[in-house]
């Protein structure tokens, strides 16, 4: 039943889908429920309210659709815009460019604002464009707060302030698929009008649920917005929590109890000790690059993302050699280069429920098959400088004390 | 972890989510893995080939979106018409009146044809429609092959007949959510244009893969098919099937692997023998009722569903205080009546995979809940009945032999 | 993977091993530990005090052997007993009898108490040997509480009264493994000295632990019994115990998990409403054999056992053909005749983790296998026996209500 | 319902239990099953033939004890041996000293040789003591193959070597435990007579089964041996391998499924890599402890073993803050120091279902223990000496080419 089996655990180390600790792995593990009893419901209601704790938010309203990402991008352009609308998207990786596509294939007029890939949202062009709308035809901007193609982590914060800056009342949508529950995230503060996630990113579950969650000025947006839209209508939603069934059609009740499962866990940990735990597991991934001699695709250090490096190769060496080396000799299951940086680059990610050790495991692996595949890297330096740094950062495992 | 536990398994004959077999629980209980290694585009081959099989078409095209039975819907429609396209629905129950509702909301016209509530589609008048329409303004006809409300199976052979005796070559879109696996369904020979199912019905899945499958007529459709999509669009999976990577966004592997069980268990039973299994089930579940004294919601025999069996209660119970029981006090999950036949029909759910003896068991607690709400049936009769039925039909298990 | 598949589920009415709980498969569905953390001490620090509860015992000293309940018997007396001791033993059954081989294989003076099978222990011979017993030579009475080859429930509170009217210091050692967790045991109360169980039995685990729990009385037995031991020993434990790392060689960690998920489902719904479920379980079986026509091998009704009962079977019936029939056509399991009621019962086990309407999908299905053979059975009488006395009985689920 | 969680995976590096590979996890996910069905006992069947094939063996018999490790010792002994037999048994660390202690207390005349902890079993020895036996006074050897406590693998060719030249008929009984299925094992080539493993060591499954492989002669003396044993006794297993039945008590259904599912994947990757994968890791976990400074406790190369590693740490250091270190922040689970080594030495298991990356995760963490409690390492050393070694002698997976 397996294809293609190799000893010992993969090392899943692709920015998505990631590693799904035992305990959900364990709730999913069921038969069907009849989701029009009281238990699917019950349940439901604590999801809807702990999962705003991942967005830090209290007035948003949040939708758990039966879909991925990409369900859940349409579903935040859907339900806020209509076809015509003016918004300004950002185009700096793999990423941003689908989000772009569907976004003009779904009749937005979108004023695309582009920058060299392994750079973030040009923000300057932003200011610009935020000031010399007087008219206020710009309806949305849409940004991705972290770029999965390059590593790239946007400021969101400075978006927040420009449009404040310049009084624009553009709705603020953002793809938080590989940031949110890994990288600060906080919906109210930053005044975020649509966030959204997939359920197999730092949440650590598998694919099927694309969280999107409303401010209460999406909501207002799409009581007008004319896009045409069912299976991810809001309303749908609203009409059924109010009937208190939740459910317009059926959810996964596997992906219901490994959601109830994640969130325990995540808010054991606590939700701050996990964007710490991030921001630990990028330093070093960073410092393992460095040591070996080798760009981060990342550009500049306001950009580095904590989720997710794209580690540039040299000239001479495909990095794709370096993907099917890792999964074929060391089970090893490394990140793409996509599109522009297709060959260049090679991609880490360090997002969800991984912990020190099992990076650096990941860490030594990638020294030996860039000795593989030709680059004269010193075996350990790597692992050196991750280790200098996590052994003076590691705190002790609270429960554990 | 477990929402309001009660002793033993829960009885899940609700007409979906279903009962996941064991095996399949199984292979689901697993990692994440990375979806662009060799592996899980080997296996998407693989049920790509064989979920056509399932449909009984070998020209068709499928696609395996993560979405629920609404949105393989969606797909269905949005592929293959435009907005202002004229189509013919028929409305029989709940379920073919939510997608007369999304194909109201997705800008068709819709030429809706409705019947009372346990009968089948009113074919008389679509043989009249199509007699009259010289012009061929009727681009499709959108049928629900089995209405899950009120256990009523219409008949497609006959559909596909009209549709050629009047050489009209409207689309034939076909929702099969309760009939796909279970009920005799050929794409090929009925020339069904868009058949489409849920994996939490007679596949014995989660809910959460949307499986819509094109014929080659759908196909050409979808080039000129201007209703916008994105998510749902067959043309971004075709692209990706020609790269052979299949996936243009983030699959549950899970669900893959699971869905690679259950057809392999399909397979070692036999379709036939699953589809004959299904026949002994409905067949049983109707001499219970008749037993019991009570009325199928089903009006004529022709109409009867061999997945779902929707039963009238007199009119002084209300079938919801049934449902309610059933769970509370056995461990028994029903199906509601819904909407026109809320409070009037409960509704027994026997598809997937189930074998007979668990259909009993059901029977035998219905038989007491009817006399725990006042209903004088004759304990045991109903079981009875079927057993005497059951016992001259059910074949030796093949592999026990 | 899976041999000999059959649809839907398998309806598992041997008795034992019994149907797993899906929450306590959940439970183990985990990789390996250190046992040497301190995380499986503090687990098995509850375990040893909960599993006490299922004995309603404050004074007994529980050790969870890695075995099954022949190993456990063999603890039981090894511990307690030197070669040549003694000791009274009842044979009325298959089980009865393999404890009094193993007696007379390790060595000890089995007086053999024998009655007819279907009949319990002669508790009239006990008390004449006891009564003559005034060098007190009976070192123990060895009882098997129910005999799970004939369903007889032995009367252990007689078996106590008679110990005391006669003053006499013989252990008392139990066989629990078919009632402890089932039917209504009390060690403290009834002065057992030593108890047993195994984990695939009323518990509801898979086969794995032998629990065998000693009283004060027993304890101090054990410091001088000069049986050999050391697999068995019970003061390998002890010293364990003492350390705080319980576990003098290594335990099932899956096993241990899969018990604190067990105790936990039992003390949710309450140790004595388990036990009245399996009265009502047992009720209800036995109206069905009476509504068949048949006989209970159980040849009083103060025997009458809640956990399993012996079908016999006409003459010209073979019960051996009866139970295959269940597997080969109905997915249903049941127990053989053993040895001298080999082929003229079948047993119908119902203990565990077992709801009615399982029960009642088992009794229908034995209904079409008795007419199968050739027995003239009214289809649906069992059935409609049982749900007359169960209607009226089963309470509704407290978490539901 | 998990105590002290902490986030990402375990890091399971004690010498056992070990990882539990997920393919084997899954088959294990199952409810019981009636074991007297068919079923069981042709899976059994495939279980005794296949299971022979990791001992190397032909013409063994092999037994599947519900039991652990020590189980399996006393089966062994009390099969072939009788009380007041002469034994001569190598104490050469904890587990050959809890053998000895188990010898002794079922009452056998052990002839006890010690080595210095950290040295081989003293052949020498064995040598004079065979040489001078002319009346064949000792019964069995019985030997360690590999000692867990300190890393030490004996040389059981050497062993066969002098009895043969010595003619001496004695029984060669092995404890297999920490070796057979991870380092070179030959039953039948290395004339031994009774050879043992336990289920949660390299054939990488949950405690709970002891393999006990018999020779013809062992087989032949257990006709005479008079120890007493019943739970232990081969031949209530021979005559249900008679009855075709294979199963005196109840085994659990799982575990032997999970070990049909570990022969698969051991017989997917081919015995004989699996043994060279061990050598792999422990060639490069010793190059590790070499590249820190630190001394391996096994003293001589003779005796390296290929499925643990003790380490020996300097006098000022007590290794059992160590282990405590790395599960207390690491998340990592290594071994004690046991006995006469206790804050000695640390142990690294590497063995069962383990590859190259996880062992380098956790060398890894030990240079950063090493660093927490004050030893002076540079960081990265180990894990670049491994890496050294691993990249030029890691194999490419076969299923992946």
């Amino acid at each position: 039943m397996d294809y293609v089996y190799g000893p010992g655990k993969n090392h899943l180390f692709v920015p998505g889908p990631v590693n799904i600790p035992e305990p959900v792995i364990r709730a999913m593990n069921r038969n069907n429920e009849d989701y029009r009893s009281p238990a699917i419901p019950a349940m439901t209601k604590t999801l809807l309210e702990d999962v705003k704790k991942i967005f830090k938010t209290t007035t948003g309203t949040p939708f758990m659709f039966p879909t991925t990402g990409t369900g859940a991008w349409e579903s935040a352009l859907t339900n806020t815009l209509s076809p015509g609308d003016r918004i300004v998207s950002f185009l700096i990786g793999q990423f941003s460019l689908l989000w772009i596509d569907q976004q003009q294939r779904l009749k937005f007029n979108v004023d695309v604002v582009e920058s060299e890939w392994g750079q973030g949202a040009n923000l300057d062009i932003l200011a610009e464009k935020l000031a010399a709308d007087h008219a206020h035809t710009i309806k949305a901007i849409c940004i991705v707060h972290n770029e999965t193609a390059t590593g790239v982590t946007n400021n969101l914060a400075t978006v927040r302030k420009l449009l404040d800056h310049y009084r624009h009342p553009a709705l603020l949508l953002v793809d938080g698929v590989s940031s949110i529950c890994a990288l600060d995230f906080r919906m109210d503060e930053w005044g975020v009008d649509v966030a959204l996630t997939g359920s197999q990113k730092a949440l650590s579950l598998p694919t099927g649920i694309g969280i999107v969650c409303a401010s209460p000025k999406a909501l207002e947006a799409s009581k007008s917005a004319k896009s045409v839209r069912v299976f991810f209508d809001w309303n749908d939603y609203l009409k059924f929590y109010k009937l208190g069934t939740f459910w317009p059609y059926t959810p996964s009740i596997q992906l219901l109890y490994g959601l109830r499962a994640a969130l325990d866990l995540i808010f054991e940990e606590g939700l701050d000790n996990v964007i710490a735990r991030h921001s630990r597991l990028g330093t070093a991934t960073r410092l393992a690059v460095e040591a070996w001699g080798l760009k981060n695709c990342t550009q500049k250090e306001e950009w580095y993302s904590d989720t997710v490096t794209a580690v540039l190769v040299p000239a001479h060496i495909d990095s794709t050699e370096i993907v099917k080396r890792a999964w074929k000799r060391y089970n090893l299951s490394l990140g793409l280069g996509l599109n522009k940086v297709a060959g260049k680059v090679f991609r880490i990610g360090h997002l969800g429920n991984l912990n020190e050790l099992q990076l650096l495991g990941c860490l030594a692996g990638v020294e030996m098959i860039l000795k593989d595949v030709g680059y004269p890297v010193t075996l350990g330096s790597g692992v050196a400088a991750a280790c200098a740094y996590l052994q003076n950062n590691i705190p002790m495992i609270p429960s554990r004390i």
